[in-house]
């Protein structure tokens, strides 16, 4: 079997659970794994070989991938190092916040002619792409409303919420993407009603912790988010697309499908809690199909372009939160 | 419209229940209800005639049927009298627990020529007559296994439990006839494991508070009914029929459909608790329809063979029980 | 027992609806009801006296309270004339389209000193009560966010729509009342996305028949809510109420708790399909509430403000749909 | 990190499953694995040594563990030989049809003082965990009734019934564990009513298909499982114990918590179908406790006695079945 080869930068939370699961996979290799503040007790006991510099990948003939999961503000400027190298790329979102410097990544990668798949990870859960393929199977007719909850268990503390780039654009993002992914429509119009109700410290480093995102689609359709930083029960993640014959729509995720009944109540599995918990499956699938893309020489299922897009209708959401009334989404 | 006359004989729980639910119909009235302990004030706010004598109705050329409400011990006498005055029926379960006795009442009814209708109100409920009509259509094929949940929220006292018969008569009975009308089959064998668990008094009293009983059925599908007399939890009302093409069910129902999510848990509606809750919609139907059936002049939804039958199977459970062993069911 | 004389105006559907409820209650009686074009057949059906004109009803000295079922347009005129009668008034919604004329009713009701009930059934479905009580007892903290979901299965005829004051204003202000009662608070401001989706008909008729409706309440917190004319599954009808310490949520109810396994899937009941089966409960309660509001000389449960106050939401909501932007309620 | 050397003896299924889960643990090798029938691309492909003789593992110094997935009819001879060679055993059930043979294995591991763990796997997946856990902590108070529901998506051919037990020794053995399991007590008495429904040939070969199985268990709680070959929505495995103070259950797993709703019906998953699936989880982590166990030196979370008491009391339902009447349990 042809494996292939891989070179991984960056090795915080996220860089380590993709390269765990592809350590798991007959048909890929990680050749190195580099990080300016390497875990180097972490890559011994995978036999992973590591280095402090990105440059390490990036100019290694036999590797075939790069994997971009260093801190956003280096995704760009990784993407371009990667793409002048000849080398097919996963990166994590955000690609960036300026969508002048996304176009600068998505057109190294173009001039190169590399394939790049975005880390909406979201997208390879099996509910909500079993939503997306019944959508696309006609089942519920033409599309008219989609509708996002996504609440996290915890709110980030406020010095992260300083460097995020505020809620839509790195929390609602990913919804953004979910209703891009699920109706197959693009975001044409933004109104944002956002407000801060969990943290006074969230507000004071200028941002939000609660919002109501409406969106008018190409050809017609609405399409709603509802986003807090904080459900106590745990991770709320559904999703609902209505049409004109029907509405599909998908649960939460429980750990268990037990229920005890007592005198004081019948009481069922709350969510979830943790991301990597509640997507686990999503992160192992994404990274596979991206294997198999770049092996297969096929399209990846996320491009680029989605990177682009939930930015713009990030920037979007912001201004109108910012500005208190709809706004058209800039795709220039 | 032509109201039907009804006079009714008992006003206990049960009678006053179904009373009630008859003084909101359009086509029947109830000329007297009759008690030797007759709760006059209750019979007044309701504008009820009334007297201590069943022989008031018994008696009364203008009554077209007969409710009998009175206690188990009075059924079979009551139907006699009933069907000797030419009066159609609705009785009680049970008609009586000696078989003898309730064959003396069918052949009653027969010679009068009379209409009858025994009350196994559970048949009326909407989902459970919902899993006899998919039976019935032939969605889950033939019928391989008949499965009951039935327990109770609370214990009856031990002096009741004495002269009840004992808990397969009293209890079970309902659940023999849920066996029969969900599957259209008839019970062969029986075993039945009783357990006194809940409370020593009924052992005490000579009775059982748990079983689980097992049937094979003519074809030679099987059943199974769970008991128990105390589900601290509410009045627990399930059941299942499994075929060679799927499966049927019917959960419990709830007072509301809510769920309350909070760091402690999901909480959801506990069973409905009390049985007048409970089968509060078969009772006003199995009425209404038995009012149908007379004015209509056609077959009552359940005739005095279920009173039988049921007797015949739960008097074979209680063999069962006492001998530790399988019995087939008399219906000699 | 003391028993209120009611006298009913007007007798189309939802007439009948109330007073064949009433006719099941022990504490009122309808001593006549009055329409213009009475259907007589129901009213001897059920004993009931009648006429054409609603003089009869304000001019008779032993009617208590008047129920008034006449078309909308002539709601506040009969709020007026039963208020100079002396009568206490259960008035369907809404009161006028006009805050003006809302205005008027609502004083002439204050100088005549009698109770006023307004016709928002469903505050009182158990399930969205017991959502209210939940917020009410403080299980969810703090109110952040209500989500109403409202789709009807059917679209109304587009002559309907044209003389119904449009979407908000006759389907969605159900929706701003259930916003006010669940959270407590008051919408302050609106922002309104319609479109036309479901029928061209209704959008040449100048309605809308899908929305997302968002809105800030005084605190703080959001709510939306989003409305199709045609969900072909049924009436769905959810709710969900969201906040620091928990969320509380009700789900559609369903004709049965059945579920059919087959090789085919697993089928659960759709939501019931008629708003009167839906709101059976709540009709019926909200009547009972009233005649022991007016028989207790207590407040009733849904005051004319509400009348007035979900009437202003509603043209704010209009006004943001056609001038694309968000509107502050206009409360003056 | 001390990694515990493995030896696999046999290459089937089952064994295929547990080697690939093992290759992705960071505590374990695998250094031979053994088949007469040995699939050389699959072993080539995962880079394991392999060979035919099942001696290459049991005479092996290096190897600490061996794990028994040959043939059911080997089971015992394997564990005799590798207790002999002092390594500690992971068997799948069950370990012998005949009590006296396992018995023999039993002793033969005594002798050596080596662990052994038997492979009831359900008892590691996470919701029937979560009921044993409720009913270890007292949440449901005594227990009085355990209920089992274990069908099968498809009947196994007429050659493999013959040669298999029959249906009390081959698939109610994994229920019988799990009643002993869940309610932590031990079977006294069992009463088997079996039938053939599903294929008049596993009739044909002596066996039956469907069965509803009534168990005494230690302190007189009641147990009930049931039964079919061929539940052709999918693989149903649902578990209950309900007691004086509760009850808690456990439904099936469904691919997704996904929900379609249209004019034909509200569409819900189907359990998911096959028992890899399904028990994916399980089969992951017992490999992974009993690796624990031995690295540790601990108890193995399910000890050898569970292989032999599963089978005294499938003997005991077998009997019941055939005689048609209830079996004490024969633990001499």
């Amino acid at each position: 079997m042809k494996k292939l080869v891989l070179g991984a930068v960056g090795a915080g939370r996220i860089g380590k659970l993709h390269t765990e699961n592809i350590l798991a996979m007959p048909n890929a290799t990680i050749k190195i794994i580099t990080d300016p503040y390497i875990d180097e007790a972490w890559a011994k006991s995978h036999g992973l070989a590591y280095s402090l510099d990105a440059n390490d990948v990036f100019n290694d003939n036999e590797i075939d991938a790069v994997l971009i999961f260093s801190p956003s503000t280096f995704h760009a400027e990784h993407i371009i190092a990667a793409a002048k190298a000849g080398k097919h790329i996963f990166c994590e979102k955000p690609i960036a916040l300026d969508p002048a410097l996304i176009k600068q990544a998505l057109s190294a990668v173009a001039t190169a002619g590399v394939k790049m798949q975005i880390g909406f990870n979201r997208r390879f859960d099996p509910d909500f792409r079993h939503v997306r393929e019944t959508v696309e199977s006609g089942a519920i007719g033409d599309v008219h409303m989609v509708r996002v909850i996504a609440r996290d268990p915890e709110p980030p503390n406020p010095e992260y919420v300083a460097s995020s780039g505020g809620m839509f654009l790195d929390m609602t993002i990913h919804d953004f993407d979910m209703v891009r992914y699920l109706s197959g429509l693009e975001v044409q119009e933004v109104y944002a009603a956002g407000a801060v109700l969990v943290d006074p410290a969230i507000g004071a480093a200028g941002d939000i912790d609660t919002a109501i995102t409406t969106m008018r689609l190409t050809g017609g359709a609405l399409a709603v988010i509802d986003n807090s930083r904080q459900a106590v029960y745990g991770y709320d993640q559904r999703v609902e697309v209505f049409g004109s014959k029907g509405s599909i729509s998908a649960a939460n995720l429980t750990p268990t499908r037990t229920s005890l009944m007592t005198a004081g109540g019948t009481v069922v599995d709350k969510p979830l809690y943790f991301f990597l918990e509640r997507y686990q499956e999503s992160f192992r699938i994404e990274m596979a199909e991206f294997i198999q893309a770049i092996l297969n020489n096929t399209a990846t299922p996320v491009d680029g372009a989605a990177g682009l897009l939930s930015i713009q209708v990030g920037l979007a959401a912001k201004a109108s939160h910012e500005q208190g009334k709809p706004m058209q989404v800039d795709y220039s």
